[in-house]
């Protein structure tokens, strides 16, 4: 099945929650942010760890596309269970600030990915670590080892600096970069965005959430409220997906003026949209919130002792969080609504979701 | 309308998740908890600042009927969203243990009830604080500003004590001790409670929730994934409730043998429960999950270096986030479902759900 | 002995760090800032639980001389250690925001200064919790069980009031307010203030702390890196102080403007300036440090959906990190220099620093 | 100047403490743990990015010599400054386990050396990440620039691989590992390491730390509680050492039975032990802790469903906490005190710490 068969949630009548989304109903909404996507599918059959069969990749998202490193935004992270193999995240809390693209990808990927953001990094700033700070790449994984061969760390260089250098506005979704091998609720996931408008009263900012769902048990699905159920087969592996219980990464951006503390608030709230589609975030589950805010741009070098600074108003965020939870619900949708049939190590069968069985739930 | 035509969600048909529910579907089944209120209702009309009317109370979660000052047990605290007075949190994250009944009352009344809490523990410890360790109250609460005087701080040492020394296996739900002024989603709350069995493969153990829901804006409650919407009238106070949009508190007690760690990680799944009823946890709730393990009773003076403990393994713990989301969800559900329409200061009404409607969703 | 012949380190030449210190090298050297105390001493002979002596009091330090309530300012805590009752700690932490004097007191009268705090509060504000939020007050203690009742929480909220109305720029320091009962390293401890004067290079700012010091073992006593050792007398009581080994309370001030998590990273540099007086934060140390900024007036209600702020840029805090330790260590130092002894419950007497020895170290 | 002529701290009479230290003073006195070095020193001159000098290494620590992804052991983390790119912390303290070696390194060669030891991990147990979980590699880093060429990320999988097969009880110290290139308070830093012996009333438990100070400016060196100046020289470069001002890593490890939550009351300590060293923890400093016990080896694949486990008693831990404080001191001297004088990149001299000087103190 191609993915021109595949639907939004929204196309295909759902409506999560109450706000209206931005033009893309995606993180791209937010005036900046732009994704990249390297997608790795090679071989097919058994599993020869450290050879294949492919099926991975790598996801960039770039708060904007200047020099992230000479001007960093505002961010954090929350972890809501960590069980997951993130980087970056000590620097990100104590300085409220991130300098380089946002990379997603596989669990034992992460190493050769965050020393690929270096190498891009003092590329682009040949000072870095010399004259000047060091970088602090933050990358976030899920495990997908139920398509992929793992342990060939098969994202490297070159893929990392690709995705990052054709990140744009237009956010695909479905089983591309990080996404292509991961796996939600038993069914072939991928990647997903939303975004929502908020209210002219709170300013008409945008909230967009990426993200990369790998996690919930087969049955566990539930779809605007309702508990999806394939009626046209029995369920035969309800442990599809990794050993550990898979995971879930979410990227949440707005161009609202917060603080990182603030965002830390927005970011906590993530978790609800993720509940709200079934998961009980596992034990074996790695799920990881990083939020950023377009609007904050970090200080430069200046004469300056200080920077001035706006920030929203703290009794303005519940709307925020309402956005944020929609978002995330939203996007997890979008993943599994966007993702194709899948086969990969092993012959495992990453089946999508059955879109007519979805139609019936509305 | 009486509380003797209320119903427990279970009882019109909704089925919160997939567990069992315990023999009372409450804290209680966890054995050796024990629960005591006292609630406190004078006077009416005219809200006359520290004179009533008064709709308030205290209650009492006693994890077992023993000397918990001499006998503690293992438990942490999880706060989801900061805003509220909550005492006791920083001895009891440092050392993972509670030594005092667990209280719960309303916003500006925790001061008082965490002396009487203290005047308590020195009456049954009489060497406490002098030649023996001070004992650590925990106290949190909600505001029950709508319809109670809640400057007044009417909760006093006697009805703290009346509510310790009450505590019961059978769990009174709805207006009834901290519950007694509490308004959730637009509607009269009070105390909930539910419980679920682990099945044998995971021991058999028991998960509970106590719940004090005094969160979520009208419009925003969802019952089993269905949104709810008062069909008989039209809304017409969206921010009924305090100025700062509520709270929920959430005790979670399981006789597991859980270290505070993993006790931490059951608390952390709270908030989804809370989720799926329609909140998104807003800027002014004050959103705190206590929980504790009757299995994990501390160390005890004895000559010995050690102590042994039994814990579960870590890798059983997804059922016992699945029963915590489901109790909790559960538990909301019953706080909304057993509590009465209460008038209360200025001739607010807290109006309790319609019955007849919740019907009609199942 | 009277405290007139009792010295500050500085007096008998001991110069911690190289920063030099405001004018009155107190807290209150930043501007606005001032300190209250009342002092309750009551009493001799056997300790009659609940009755007496009565060796103790209560410290309120105002972040301004306005309505907090109103304009509160940017804060934070850090937990060094938890083995303690403050209140007040997670609203502060979500909201980055002092709004209430900040108390310290006994251990087992937190809860009534707690309501003495939100007793003011209301009288000032008689809207607090009716049609506006709730304050939050913050209260921390230490255990002056050596010397004073405790069980007795003698501290009332006309002793509240009276430290919070009479508070003013200049500082007592040794056995008054909280301090009157404290013991640190065997001997009497009390109030102890210091400040620093940052350089133009980094704006010229302040920065202040007050602590109260209950903490340490006898013997541990460190003075500007020379173990202090009593050589007049054996030392004979190795526990003396409470059963559970002290705390202590560090309040740090600023007039920069930094933003609540640039607060946080002043507030946990100040174990390094209580390690350096010999402490190694025992297991009942309950060790909290709050700070907060002047210059960083939080958000008031006008139309507008945000709020300008200045914030001192990231790079520059290094200094402010050496003032935070300088002043803490001296700090403590003045507490213990300026305290005279005193004869408390069960004729225990808490022993002054012996002051001529103290001279033969410089 | 060679290593021969180099003395430890305890060597030249200085002593931290009043703890007796272990056989070796070293981390490895802990039974089981081992420590090995990798150390690469290559070219000189002029800075030639990516290409050297080479002044840089890896060391790693083990806390048993079995197979630590099969019989991980407890441990924690914690940050006492984030600005540092330290990997698998989430993980770590979700779980309070360590299933890797933990490896130290150079800034920017964290992200090549977590690939390292994945692909050991992976060589060693065939089916982690396929039908076994994930291991989760933890690596810290300070930033050796000063010396070396940090752009060329030199450390690479053999390199890794070596350091822990080489692992051994006798700990190298001064220049070699990790501590290669590094810097402390303007002098040559290197790897150092101390241990405790608790006395027989705290079970004669052992704790040991290694360190590799990267921290503090020319000037602040405290040794033993005396400021240390350099008598023969004008003080010409206070600012050397990298743009960012240093960190410091600390490795704590006890074969005293500890729960996570214990470790990381333990690990809360080492910050004194710094401080006491001069150091202010400097805004650009990445100091993180990192603690295991060699007796709390984590559950194993058994059919219970719980494992037992002993676990010392709380109200024993001051002397632990004490000697994590005298370690982390004693170490961090050690480390400056068995460092030699290392010429790098652009001829920046890491000049030794005048001995001398040293022996005049005492």
């Amino acid at each position: 099945m191609s993915s021109a068969t595949r639907k939004r949630a929204r196309e295909i009548g759902i409506r999560i929650g109450s706000l209206t989304p931005g033009k893309l109903n995606a993180i791209s909404d937010v005036l900046g942010v732009v994704v990249g996507h390297t997608t790795l599918i090679k071989g097919s059959g058994q599993l020869i760890p450290g050879k294949g069969p492919i099926r991975t990749g790598v996801t960039a998202i770039l708060p904007h596309q200047g020099n992230l490193y000479e001007e960093p935004v505002t961010g954090t992270v929350h972890i809501i269970n960590g069980y997951g193999k993130a980087v970056g995240l000590a620097q990100l809390l104590e300085l409220g600030r991130i300098d380089c693209p946002i990379l997603i990808t596989s669990t034992l990927n992460v190493g050769l990915v965050e020393d690929a953001v270096t190498e891009y990094q003092i590329r682009e700033n040949p000072q870095a670590g010399i004259s000047k700070k060091t970088p602090n790449p933050i990358v976030a994984e899920c495990h997908d080892g139920y398509l992929n061969d793992v342990q060939g760390r098969h994202v490297r260089t070159p893929h990392v600096i690709n995705a990052i250098q054709n990140a744009r506005k237009e956010v695909q979704e479905g089983c591309v970069g990080a996404g292509t091998g991961m796996m939600a609720y038993g069914y072939k996931s991928g990647i997903g965005t939303a975004s929502r408008i908020l209210s002219p009263k709170h300013g008409g900012f945008i909230v967009g959430s990426l993200v990369v769902p790998n996690c919930g048990r087969q049955g566990d699905l539930i779809v605007d409220g309702v508990r999806f159920t394939n009626l046209q087969k029995e369920e035969t592996n309800p442990d599809r997906g990794s050993v550990e219980g898979g995971s879930i990464i979410v990227v949440v951006a707005t161009d609202a003026p917060l603080s990182s503390r603030q965002l830390q608030r927005l970011a906590r709230r993530a978790v609800i949209g993720i509940g709200r589609t079934g998961s009980v975030v596992s034990h074996g589950s790695g799920d990881f919130v990083i939020a950023f805010s377009t609007a904050s741009q970090e200080e430069q070098t200046t004469e300056s002792l200080v920077v001035n600074r706006t920030q929203l108003k703290e009794s303005l965020l519940t709307p925020f969080f309402g956005a944020v939870v929609e978002t995330t619900e939203e996007a997890i949708l979008n993943a599994l609504f966007m993702a194709t049939t899948l086969t990969g190590r092993d012959n495992h069968i990453g089946e999508a979701l059955p879109m007519h069985e979805l139609s019936l739930l509305k």
